[in-house]
């Protein structure tokens, strides 16, 4: 499809992200079970739950501009996950591990928190103002997913990976 | 080769770190030919200087660890760029050309961002003192780049793309 408009720009990278926060989905599970420190496991089982309301806040964008929900093949989150599991089958374990895999989970949620504000920019400039609501609630929580691992980072995990 | 410690992951990561802008330096023309705005053109014009210097604060932080500097593969800047790439032949030009540009270019800083962010996390659980101001200069330019990046979509692109 030729992007002839910012509206159509803006289409695209919603179906970028509908299927980019599909992968997420399908990836959180691995990330989970090769996480050993308690505090990495619930804030991805969490995250995982909001991963699952930012899909269906995505459909009710698409739902209010009339479109079917669908995902195009969006090769930076492709690449972003593949990496993640690079990193995961390459790291023996323990806390150098849980380590890779925070490094890895904020590449993904990273990339989202810039598609996202990309979103909502031209949503602000091309009047979706029901979508804005709906892209602001999911950047809100990348973000909070963000600065959470950070904090798992900088308070349980590195301290010992580096003891 | 199997990771061991934070010392072997810092190692790894420093490698596609220095793959990635070497990567990111080779798409900047191309993106720059692409771009109609001015600023916009400008902008990436300045941070492929930034990049050279990036690159050289890398190899210094290889050389303070007595090794050579050597990249690795690192998928997720690959497809990060390969999307940039899809972008800029689906999109027809103009304006929303360079805000799809300009969209694809701040996914790339915010990728460098996470990942100087995490590395200098590291680097100060391991004491890596001289490596923490090199990396800490590459990462207020891509700071610096992506809120000047957001700017110019704010202020000049946006508005006559959605026009």
């Amino acid at each position: 499809m030729a992007i002839k408009s910012l509206d159509d720009l803006f289409t695209h990278f919603l179906k970028d992200m509908y299927y980019a926060e599909k992968q997420v989905l399908r990836s959180l599970p691995g990330m989970i079970r090769k996480s050993e420190t308690k505090e990495l496991r619930q804030a991805l089982e969490d995250h995982r739950d909001e991963t699952e309301q930012q899909i269906e806040n995505l459909e009710k964008v698409f739902e209010q501009m009339g479109m079917r929900a669908r995902g195009v093949t969006c090769q930076a989150i492709d690449g972003i996950i593949e990496e993640a599991k690079e990193i995961m089958s390459e790291v023996e374990g323990g806390m150098t591990r849980d380590a890779g895999i925070i490094g890895a989970a904020q590449a993904v949620e990273h990339y989202e928190i810039t598609r996202y504000g990309t979103l909502i920019a031209w949503a602000e400039k091309l009047g979706k103002k029901d979508a804005i609501q709906l892209l602001k609630a999911n950047l809100a929580q990348e973000k909070a997913a963000d600065a959470k691992l950070t904090k798992i980072a900088e308070r349980v995990v590195n301290e010992t990976a580096a003891a």
